[in-house]
């Protein structure tokens, strides 16, 4: 089972991160981090690499469910959703597969919360791909 | 088996969290992504929640070689350290394990890079307990 959703997405790069954020807007999530990982390593490392970027995506109400469950969850929080140049000059955006993710946590308890989670990044590319 | 390796901190939380900083710099992590829950939840929620800080700590020179290795791997960075207000007064500090982060990956060629990550979490937390 792949840890990832992910979808090719048509457009300029910058306008694809633009619209996946208003997606995950309009799904109620805020993006609570934005790294520059082509920015990270052109200063860190002085090399060049692909545009990538990663949104931390958080919805407040699911994290506070989810943090009052199980306190240590923030170690996997937010959830992220990335933005890439593929192999083949697209842009690939993908969102981690919250069930996959809180596989690693024995927790049932939290079992529903990533079933929405999980739907609504679902909706989040099949928006970016229409 | 747990998925994070965890620390029980004395001092007061600012402190630890700039101790938390240090030491993760010391090991060649810098923070690329500092999120205050407690905040977040006041001003996304209007309630009241205890203190708790994800940090999101990268080596650069890891991070290039392990999204090199597989690409869609930005959706599990970078790994996060909390620190948190405990039930009993303490400040917890956590790291995720990034040997159980990584269970859900198929990619053996990572196992290297996320022992080193381990390794120097554990490092980290030594430091903090010391």
């Amino acid at each position: 089972m792949p840890y990832t959703l992910d979808e090719t997405v048509d457009g300029a790069f910058d306008d694809v991160v633009a619209r996946t954020e208003a997606a995950l807007a309009d799904e109620e999530f805020g993006v609570l981090c934005d790294i520059d990982i082509q920015a990270a390593f052109a200063e860190k490392l002085d090399v060049e690499f692909r545009q990538y970027r990663i949104l931390g995506a958080c919805n407040p109400a699911f994290a506070k469910q989810a943090l009052e469950e199980e306190l240590r969850l923030g170690a996997l929080l937010p959830c992220n959703v990335i933005v890439y140049e593929t192999d083949g000059g697209n842009v690939g955006v993908s969102a981690v597969d919250p069930g996959k993710l809180l596989s690693v946590v024995d927790n049932p308890e939290l079992d529903a919360v990533a079933d929405d989670v999980r739907e609504r990044f679902e909706r989040v590319l099949d928006e970016l791909a229409a």
